[in-house]
């Protein structure tokens, strides 16, 4: 067993692919709440039913994995990450299990009125939200993927086309087959739901922006970047989470700063939310500083600083904990993704404001201080997605946020920004109800007038209206 | 007087200036909504008193355009828009000063509060509007653009970088001017909005997409499409408009039909929302189709038909008349922007909305039936910004829409769609307001649990969160 032969389709194929996918998105947006959810509830059976058939294919990639970890080829935690089962008792399969009956449960994205207004009697406007369409997916390493956004696709009716890691080839197959069967038991057709397999198969599936309308990226940033810029297709993602956290001033309560920062920085510092830079007020190098340094290198972490926050750092530093060096200009640019933190004395907000727009990614960045106008000039100013008052930038996360679903984090400005729930797999159209109206009857000559009565709650909204777009 | 001179900045001097209005959109992100209406209004008395110099300027941009008319190098038309008086007595400088005080009356784009939600004592997540950040928008010929386009990206507080058409030079130039002017005078950069002259200024702007955040190219279709394909900062816009409608085996009144087919192809039939494709039942062309053919043949309409409409309209076209003669393939690609409509029969609603996804353009796309379930699976199917049913195309503005102003109008899936009014100006930011908050105690550990309450109402929200956010 030297490889895993994978399915490469051709241009010509992968075309076809896509081109059903725009079929199939177009039966799928008609689907109603209903039978996207039945969908999803026979997905989570299925996937319960045949527990021991997906551990099973599941064994055929962590076997070969094991291999490559003997080797030394592949990472212990690479390997873990393939594992659906999670223990004999599947523990982490029946969690998978019970994440589709919790799409179940969300609120239906679709069909729901964001405007409604009456232009004239009889002539009604309404903006209803509506699937994007075909979303294609890429993706690494843990192949419960394909059910997550499998699920969260169907919920908002969008056909995705999904790429997954080479590595989990037979478990993504095993999955893929039962949501196939899942749509097909309730009519919808099995197109709804692509996995294609092969490296080669994404360049030429990043041409396709008349078949494809968003792709979402979930990895590296390198894969994140090199597909931003080789596509015409909209990407939703992030590639840098370059966080930053200011300490101001008018500081708040010293403990809670180290607090702060040392959650940051330190409760998953793989994440994109993680901490990576400190701007410290030079007025508070002395007193803040310290504690905060202190609690940092307590907690493991390397503090790569500038001349003023170094010299007070280094007396800190002990051999028992991890070093205090001089920063270099790169430091200011990097996500360490690790426990590295970049520091730097700032002279005033404006300084440390100025900085974040020239250093950050626009992920999340966040001020520590205790004055209520420099917080509110600092959120007003930052144009990042998110901006934290006197709290850890790690809650930058669809279910922190009480999305109860994540896509993924958004460092785009248009469309969706910020952690991406169910919304940013959605997009509008205007429906207009008339009666025989012409635009000539509003001219000069045509004596009519726009009455443009916004209707603010669904009482107001027609009844058959309100069942033509909600049944 | 052979040429208008007009100031093409360097490469490097182009960068500068868009940099200058990417530090100048950080001001006025941040001022206050009385701050952004008085330089409204200022602008407005500004243009009131200055109406003779601006008009001054303007006679010597029709005064080249008059010599190019005049050699027939330019249309009449194209003169016309030119003209920023409208007469003696300034009827359409008037309509444009009044438009600017219009905009001041509109609501606060920005600092709208979408979301806000407890996701624990004290910590509370805020999704506020905000602005885009600095957008390109290319136009041509009609100088009083520059007015209306910085007017709604000063209430939306995003800066612009404005690029007219070179036969407006001198025009823009003196408008341009008491923009800036109404900007100093309330302590804003006159950087919000720049003015860049010749061609070649556009090809580096759009290479710029770290300072530029949104493209909205306002003139032909070859101009939207070459932007698009040679840019990767979004683009919003659309660039073919062909609008097709349906008649339904099951019509509704017959002179209606005929009513709202001739309003859609001919009361202005440069728009982009005319009609471009008429697809008729088969079981209606001999019954629906003969009304609606003499109605559009009277209205000084050319039909391109196929063979079984062909067959009906050619005895209905006579010597007062225009022509009825078989379409070409092509005529269902095509946007006529003129008084010619391609015509089509089609077996079924299934072969008529194929027809719309596979020739149509995503504009607005109308359907003429009694059936409201016809009527339903049409709206819901056709994956278009407007699907209309039983009214002309032409509503499709963000003004008919009651937008109050309109940027555009939209065929991309994301961010604005359809009519863009102030709200396509805009995006959002996540606040968060805390008291010291860490992820960590909410992990296994940590025993404190989300609240994820939802504040539904501004009553709901803290009085001081409020004040921070919407002062």
């Amino acid at each position: 067993m030297t490889t895993i032969a994978t399915n490469e389709l051709t241009p010509t194929e992968l075309t076809a692919l896509a081109s059903s996918a725009r079929a199939a998105s177009r039966v799928l947006a008609s689907a109603s709440t209903a039978t996207r959810n039945a969908v999803l509830s026979t997905l989570a059976d299925q996937l319960a039913a045949h527990r021991e058939s997906v551990v099973s294919a599941n064994a055929a990639d962590l076997a070969f994995a094991r291999a490559l970890v003997d080797k030394g080829e592949l990472s212990e935690a690479t390997y873990k990450r393939l594992d659906v089962a999670g223990g004999p008792a599947g523990e982490k399969y029946n969690a998978l299990v019970q994440g589709v009956r919790d799409v179940v449960a969300l609120d239906d994205p679709l069909n729901q009125i964001t405007l409604a207004r009456e232009l004239d009697r009889g002539l009604d406007l309404y903006r209803v939200t509506v699937p994007i369409g075909v979303v294609l997916i890429i993706f690494e390493a843990r192949p419960e993927v394909v059910v997550q956004i499998s699920a969260l696709a169907i919920k908002s009716g969008n056909a995705v086309v999904l790429k997954g890691g080479k590595e989990a080839t037979h478990s993504l197959r095993a999955l893929h087959t039962h949501v196939q069967t899942a749509l097909a038991a309730h009519g919808l057709p099995p197109s709804c739901v692509h996995l294609v397999e092969g490296r080669a198969a994404i360049a030429h599936l990043l041409t396709l922006d008349h078949l494809l309308d968003l792709c979402i990226p979930r990895g590296s940033n390198a894969l994140v970047k090199s597909i931003k810029e080789s596509t015409r297709i909209p990407v939703l993602g992030h590639a840098d989470g370059i966080c930053a956290m200011y300490v101001d001033a008018a500081y708040p309560d010293v403990d809670m700063c180290a607090r702060v920062a040392v959650d940051a920085k330190t409760q998953y510092p793989a994440a994109c939310n993680a901490l990576e830079t400190l701007l410290v007020h030079a007025s508070v190098v002395d007193t803040v500083w310290p504690v905060m340094a202190r609690a940092l290198l307590d907690a493991g972490v390397e503090l790569r600083c500038d001349a003023a926050t170094l010299a007070v750092a280094s007396t800190l530093a002990n051999q028992s904990t991890k070093t205090v060096i001089p920063a270099t200009p790169a430091d200011y640019d990097t996500e360490f993704l690790t426990h590295t933190l970049a520091v730097r004395t700032v002279s005033s907000l404006q300084d440390a404001m100025d900085h974040i727009h020239a250093h950050g990614s626009g992920h999340t960045d966040v001020i520590l201080t205790a004055d209520e106008h420099t917080a509110n000039t600092f959120m007003r100013t930052i144009d990042s997605a998110g901006v934290y008052w006197n709290c850890s930038s790690r809650f930058a996360d669809g279910f922190r946020y009480g999305f109860g679903a994540e896509i993924g984090v958004s460092t785009n400005k248009l469309h969706a920004r910020g952690p991406v729930g169910l919304e940013g797999m959605v997009t509008y159209k205007y429906r207009m109800h008339g009666n025989g109206h012409t635009v000539a009857q509003y001219s000069a000559d045509g004596g009519r007038t726009y009455t443009h009565k916004t209707r603010t709650g669904h009482g107001d909204i027609p009844a058959d209206a309100l069942r033509m777009i909600q049944q």
